[in-house]
């Protein structure tokens, strides 16, 4: 589509992005062209606004100017002539995990982590933007009970779905343990309730957080920042001693991975999730995975498309209402404000979702009362 | 124990049964001696109150007098010298599929289909009396957040989760059609909603019992005795077109087998607990299961003691409310009612309790309140 | 590509077919055109062959003329614009499940039943010629180390595999029952073997392929057309008396399925995958299902790609050895030949492998030797 | 039973062991009396041979003295009056995890790691002796197909078989990478190889075991302790690109905890069978687990009883031959003998065999040939 669109752009390699004009992706015969209605600031976004270590290593100088974003809702407004499926008129998000189904994981079910995985956003321009060029391989049409606002954070949604369900998916009836209070720890506390977890701790440090995760349905929040508790005992005293069926590591600290192991009850589930943050990593191995029967898993990413299924089901349902994740709504010019509150410490933010257009905004706004 | 109790005991081969001043079990060294708090009605114990075909060959004239029932809670007022880790005092329930321990289902986790099987109340006196003997490897110790009239009712709840559960316990954002509306059924639906079912239908018939499926959390209340719904391509068109992820059939007639299989989306999970009212059976094995590719799975039973465990969950956490499947409520003395309660068609009742101490039946009482 | 080829085509609505000359078929922009070096004649051809009453409703007359065949091996000579991993010179094999890679099938791994299945060489023109136009997502690129005579095979081995696996690949240690003795059955004692079912009893009828069960591992062979053994009790005295913990029903017949649930375990798993001759079908629902605690699974072709990764892996390995399945061996145009080996009965053949080029034909028959 | 006899008992806290006199043990009522007819040495037995720390820690002065050894084969001779299933006469051997059977482990299937668990021969008198005291939870009833050189081999042998198989048993048709040569590393070569794993490396240091790897049915002996080739790269090279579908680390060594995340495939499983040598242990968790997207699984013990039918079908079936490993036998008061085979480096023994009766022996020795 030929013209001009406005758009945040990762622009120069230092911190920040810009508002600025930008030309309208043009489509390859296997994408199609989204109209964005609402997009999600991701962590990821914000280590690229930073421009940390990880983002200079990862993108680069030489990509750049670069749209910033991968986390959106929108309708599909021109499709590629090899594009088979989606049609104009779609209202679709996007997995940004894009694979190149000729790997051993892509044919066997493991397109989240393609042995050629690239990611909106990150390898290409993203959604922070009125349009963007997604290929039909990763669009997702969703169900227009879901509104922009929710069905652009479907994708985090997926990734805390996925490390709750694992791959076993036995969860209903069980207990559960998750550390971190960061947005995907809270949308794993809503997931883990809707699917019947009967008892949810959460391990966090901020009040802001903490209060969401109440709402959220966790039963005890338990504060990692705090020498009061013996938060390994209060975990085995409220499991009737056993320890966590399942244990969810989204926070990646030292203390994280020794509470997590020793909170697991024996032949529990470890979701490991949260980047280590120191690397290499040293842990309890012998007691933690080998003489406890632990089943340790790996969590990158979302399985395509079994988590979007459920995901999809559970906020079409109502059955599971992630309004207290979304903390802030702005129009993607106010893209600073949303960074600001991505950035501020303590937290006073989770998820925040910006809007191109103003009326779309303003809906959101209307429906969040 | 020496002493008399009274016991509501299967004293003739004909219709009915009889309150009757009987010995309190004596018991062996595997054994422990309960007193009964609260006692259910099972459809099996209906079956064995009409004395019909199935009773006479199953349990037989020549094992009269038999005390009947099998549901049960109570207190633990004797241990036998063989007994390791249950003691006196512990409030425990029964499973009462009483496993032998020796065959290969028993040592690999499928002792609920034990070679040589024998049922509480069915193969030996049951639990319809003030006093239960019941052997070690059958009781299950309560958590005391769970009344008696509910905790002598996880029996048929863990028939209905293990139905809902299956062996892949792949239920979290799934859909799925119920098929019956027994008593089973309605706390199948209780079920399939604590655990993230997103989409309950339900096929039943009486009204009594639809209203119950209400309370407990069904989306969908189709009757199967209406011309006036297509009931398959209702669930088709209620689940994107696909059918339902996960079929339950529970009432065994030939309408439930026919649409249950149509009502399956490909792949799909059928759960085969109902006992077909036509055997042999005939229905469409080739487009039901071969082409469809579905996985059908037998109920009999519920797993040991996997599925104790999460139905303790739900229940202690509150995640599970049954209240509305407990229809009625009764003293021992009173088991005529109950059973007239379970025989009426329409259907007026769905789980029906039996208190032996009358202090126990007013406490009841005033709980549901 | 240009010009013309000799093919086998089912030209008419009646019995047979005929070896012409035709067009090369011209790819789509996502297919490449394969010029074929060994096909092998499937049960379903012969159905086609023979024109039954399957075949004129499934394919119908106005399709007509028609390439049979579909499983094929050989090397890919031209590319479609829009083929993306496959390259000019790879030598592939095609599944001949045509996926829409849109349903919820396709995008929860299920695609072998997909919504919208086509299926090459019934849905469109096939592998029984000199080129064949296959979709760039159903090729299969081989191992060179897997001679075309059995590279082609690899579809109905796959089938074979996924009956043997399921969906809980639970089979190393196990005891394994498959009625039928078809070629499919043959190739599933294989598998059975090379991943360690460790007692393999079949049941046919038919001597020469009975042979060919013994050579490919099969322990007991059973007659399924013999008073003078009980094949039910055979099966108990041979597996500790529990009945095999996994049967597979490559038969269909009455006396299959009933025998087959019998020889079942309590628990068992049984591979619904003959298409029952009588249909609806009439069973034993209640004692081979229900009570027992089974886990019927219906198998309709063969997963996308995990069992293509398996088959490859057990062929090039030299793990398992299909030769004595493969039992003749044609130029393409002496396929009414092959066609007659099929059709005669008692059988005196298994699977029947065609070759467009003489030379190859020459190649394979010295292979053999 | 009252009277003496011979036994190696761990008399004094300091190396070695006597082969003294001493009482057969009087069995408790759950127990039964095993006269043993063959004993093999474990690595734990050779820890408390050695008296290390672990050995001073785990078993301690002051239960001194102690028979020794737990891996056994032997006749029932005597029963307990609460034994129910097992009859004198029995060929038994023992399964060495003593489980609780009221904990959530042992209710729930995992009772390999009851959260009580005691250990045969380290908790309480073993097998090194002319009787043993076994209780009947524990006990095994052999195919007497499998000689009691092979029988008493069983416990390892249901090690390796659980790190082969893991919780989802899907491993025919894999790739495997085995880092370690002990006895365990060679039988778990073995399971691999019968169970249909198609490409199998080992990771090894010495010549004497790698040739009992290669005959056991490895494809590729590749030595850990040198440099001229890149393990790592070598199976990468041999799996198409991929790294191996499933590692078993069976060493515990810095090295073979780096390879051996380094050589799995992205989204394979990780069997953690080796105790890490460094504790806690320094690993890269973030790319070996995380991003992956690995299965780590701890394993500790042998599932009971699923491991022990499946260890017994493939050795009562001839499937699996596990005589290159078993390269010792002596007579029980030979102890010191095999001792020092196990003692030695470089090794020149696997497993050793050790038999109280000289006839036992002689016949052993006999089968051999």
């Amino acid at each position: 589509m030929p013209g001009t669109m406005k758009a945040v752009v990762k622009t120069r390699p230092q911190k920040g992005a810009e508002h600025i004009e930008t030309a309208i992706p043009e489509i390859r015969p296997e994408q199609v062209l989204v109209k964005v209605r609402a997009t999600s600031i991701c962590g990821t976004d914000v280590h690229i606004y930073k421009w940390d270590a990880w983002s200079q290593g990862r993108i680069g100088e030489k990509k750049l100017p670069q749209t910033m974003g991968h986390e959106v809702a929108g309708e599909v407004v021109e499709v590629g002539r090899n594009v088979r499926a989606v049609k104009t008129g779609d209202y679709v998000s996007a997995e940004t995990h894009i694979p190149c189904n000729a790997c051993i994981q892509c044919l066997t079910g493991q397109q989240h982590i393609c042995a050629n995985l690239s990611i909106l956003g990150v390898d290409c321009n993203g959604s922070f933007a009125e349009y963007i060029a997604v290929p039909e391989v990763v669009c997702w049409i969703n169900d227009r009970k879901i509104p922009p606002e929710f069905a652009s954070v479907q994708e985090p949604l997926g990734n805390a779905l996925y490390a709750v369900m694992g791959e076993d998916n036995d969860v209903g009836g069980r207990t559960m343990a998750i550390i971190g209070d960061g947005p995907i720890a809270l949308l794993a506390v809503g997931v883990a309730r809707a699917v019947g977890v009967t008892t949810i701790f959460i391990v966090g440090k901020y009040d802001f957080n903490m209060a969401i995760a109440g709402k959220m349905g966790a039963d005890h929040l338990l504060y990692a920042n705090r020498s009061d508790v013996d938060r390994v005992a209060f975990v085995k005293d409220h499991t009737y001693g056993f320890g966590a069926d399942i244990v969810l590591d989204m926070a990646g600290s030292d203390q994280a991975l020794e509470e997590g192991f020793k909170m697991l009850r024996k032949g529990g589930r470890f979701s490991a999730f949260g980047i280590a943050a120191s690397s290499p990593t040293t842990l309890d191995y012998n007691n933690g995975m080998v003489f406890k029967g632990s089943q340790v898993h790996g969590i990158n990413g979302r399985k395509m498309y079994d988590t979007w299924f459920r995901v999809r089901n559970l906020l079409a349902s109502g059955r599971l209402d992630i309004s207290p994740v979304v903390t802030h709504m702005f129009t993607l010019e106010d893209y600073a404000r949303g960074f600001e509150e991505m950035l501020t410490r303590p937290r006073r933010s989770a998820k925040v979702v910006l809007f191109p257009d103003r009326k779309e905004f303003e809906d959101a706004v209307r429906r969040r009362k």
